[in-house]
């Protein structure tokens, strides 16, 4: 066995106690919101076979699916061989293909296609799901981006109401509320919009090198849109004509209507435009429209599949990349064989949040998840007193340990520290003759004298375990 | 892209809500019990290097490991080539090593040892943690075993104390009550005992044949273990002096001092039997020796790195593996060099305890972890009624959903009913006239006509989420 110093696989990452609580303040408070707005969990396998995987996620997501070796016998199946030296030579995919069928999941949307299309007969539409499960990418690990990190995804499929796309938004704020995090915006575009920029501008069919060039805006500037836009063929005129849509002013409703002058002659367009009121009007009946709800022309998400809204979440007091996004698509389970199944939906980034809660000093405080109540321990004569008070704290839903060992006092005072548990009870001989034992509070330092009932009374009113 | 029909690799599975709720309600009861009893949340990565894994399961455990082929081109390394078609005629543990570093995790136990090892200075022990991830075997799938499934494990590591292995039974007493479940038996034994069986027997040294041997009692009964034992080179007189374990009486304290009298001469024996004394001690003190505790001198635990008291759990009214087991270990963390760490750990087999409770209908009414009540869409008239009722009803933290389009209503009430959603809200002409809404139980039909506020306030009290 070898003894050499272990490590873990680069990219990845171990989660500690103290990280863990963080973590799953984050996820629970996410999972709460998705369950209130109807939601439920649904988990696919962390395997996929590598058909259901490849070719969704272009050239470039195709490379970066981590693949799995065949196992038992990966060299023969039943005694017959299949690879042979001159499969080497034949290349990488080639030898892949002989070797590997299975594969990491990349994200949580196309598993959820797959299994909306494997399960249509036994699903009622419109069907919510919420999926928070870990995805693997072979990209070069560097800060902030890692191989193995979860994703936290809702998505309803079989309904083209924009209620849901309203929904999102409220989800979105109610999560951001939730966090404490009050400097951000949600901003929003719909792809049919975009398509009908093309078409006013006089370049019907290029959306896709346009939401390319423009999603780039942050990264490049303006000057880097353009000059991306002429590197893919957009003239002069069309790029000049595109200046109005850069230049919109004013509150959401003015900024919409200036886009709706412009692109008056484009029926998509204004197809884009009317979902865009029409999830406004949703907003506005169910309270208000959301201040840091944000109109953005330039909005554009990539090469993704999304075909109506889109939406992406910005924390504006942190230099950090987006820690949501999503949008409609008209077509995803599309690519497994069943057609006409529109559904929109969204995701957060767990990794990003916590870098903003941790820079904002956004975490509560730990106390509450971790153990309430240490038991210091004095050896055998405490023994009979502090066992039967574990029992009582643990009944009453108490998160409670007696230190296993008599070690020294300081030891055992350390270990409370370390742990942020944030009381202590002492029993030695004096609080055994008068059958009270001292309770001291961690933080503050006071320390009173209770008898066991009162104890446990006190400790489980201050906090008791909950599933 | 493929349209081929979807599948998902043998021996995965998905989780639709249904089950998510249900294997949700096992995980819960599970972590709330490790959390009380003062353990903390763990997380390792997915995958682990292979010189982590190899070597730590046995030879039949590093052919199950699944191996995860190099990313990026794997047949070269920086323009240097890495793998040539000889290569494939020297075999294919060879060619692994060449094509694959990272393999996904086998247990939650090894990661674990990693993970102490490389944080052992800035852990600060005993250190206590619970982890809940799904580990991958490439075994051949079969009922009731799959090659993606989850471990629920608790581990303290750093002291000796007998206080943990109480605490154990205890852990298991109290999943197994907030299950519901009645008919079981904590087994446990000292592998001490074991290794002081081997001394008396004449066969000093031969303790991983004997419980390699014992280990199978269930299956092949008394007369397959012997024949095991012949054949692994216990003679007559051996398997003769062997018969009085088999035939210990009586309740637990007796079966104890039997065994104690026939272990007189060993002293690693009497070191066992003093351990489950010492934690007979400690469970006494905290209250009672559950009834459901049995010890069993032929327990062994297969091949595993145990070396004190070890346990197994059986449910006795279904016809099912073990659903909990684990032990004392002295030395798991020496074979990454870090020597003289004793840890004590468990596992709950969630697979299992699911179709226990399935087959003895224990799950409770899942209506409490859907959405509690449709808001049925009676169309524009009633949305500006129905919206900002939903906003109130989430407000309150019920979870809530106004059906996304105007449906036939008995297409909406098909949704309620498939989701199991226990109420819905009919917002129609009269309702809107009279300003009360309809509240209609779907379990007993019963309806109500009530304000939005005390339909808010009925079902905020019925129900809430919670994280």
């Amino acid at each position: 066995m070898s003894k050499a110093k272990p490590a873990i696989p680069r990219g990845t990452r171990d989660f500690g106690p103290a990280e863990m609580i963080r973590r799953n303040y984050i996820f629970d408070t996410i999972r709460r919101t998705f369950r209130t707005f109807g939601y439920l969990p649904l988990e696919t396998p962390s395997m996929e076979n590598l058909s259901v995987l490849m070719g969704k996620y272009g050239e470039e997501g195709d490379r970066l699916i981590f693949k799995i070796l065949n196992s038992g016998d990966y060299f023969s199946h039943r005694g017959t061989p299949v690879v042979s030296p001159e499969d080497v030579t034949k290349g990488e995919s080639h030898f892949t293909s002989l070797v590997s069928e299975k594969a990491l999941r990349y994200d949580l949307t196309v598993p959820f296609a797959r299994y909306v299309v494997m399960h249509r007969h036994e699903l009622t539409f419109p069907f919510r799901r919420y999926q928070i499960q870990p995805v693997w990418r072979a990209d070069s690990p560097q800060k902030g981006r890692y191989r193995e990190f979860y994703q936290c995804d809702a998505d309803v499929v079989g309904t083209d109401s924009l209620l849901c796309e309203a929904e999102i938004v409220q989800m979105i704020r109610e999560v951001m509320e939730r966090l404490g995090l009050t400097e951000y915006a949600i901003k929003f575009n719909n792809r049919k919009v975009l398509t009908g920029i093309t078409e006013v501008i006089g370049c019907p069919g290029q959306e896709a090198a346009l939401c390319v060039a423009i999603d780039k805006l942050d990264k490049i500037g303006r000057e880097g849109v353009v000059r991306e836009l002429e590197s893919r063929g957009f003239d002069a005129s069309a790029i000049a004509q595109l200046e109005p849509v850069f230049q919109l002013q004013g509150s959401l409703t003015e900024r919409i209507e200036q886009l709706s002058t412009l692109l008056a002659n484009s029926l998509v367009g204004q197809q884009g435009l009317d979902e865009i009121r029409e999830m406004l009007r949703y907003l506005e009946l169910s309270g208000e429209v959301p201040a840091t709800l944000e109109f953005d022309a330039t909005l554009a998400r990539g090469l993704s599949y999304y075909t109506g809204m889109i939406f992406e979440v910005k924390v504006t007091n942190v230099q950090i990349g987006s820690i949501s996004g999503g949008g409609r698509y008209d077509n995803l389970t599309g690519v497994f064989g069943l057609e006409g199944v529109s559904g929109v939906g969204f995701s957060f980034g767990v990794d990003r949040i916590y870098d903003v809660l941790e820079t904002l000093g956004l975490f509560p405080d730990q106390t509450h998840d971790t153990t309430q109540v240490l038991i210091v321990n004095f050896g055998a004569e405490s023994e009979p007193h502090a066992l039967p008070l574990l029992a009582q704290l643990r009944e009453a839903n108490v998160a409670a340990e007696l230190y296993p060992d008599a070690a020294k006092i300081k030891k055992q005072m350390t270990y409370a520290n370390a742990k942020n548990i944030p009381y202590v009870v002492l029993i030695g001989s004096d609080e055994i003759a008068r059958r009270e034992y001292t309770l001291k509070n961690m933080q503050t330092g006071e320390q009173q004298s209770l008898s066991a009932a009162a104890l446990v009374q006190t400790l489980a009113a201050a906090d008791s375990v909950t599933a």
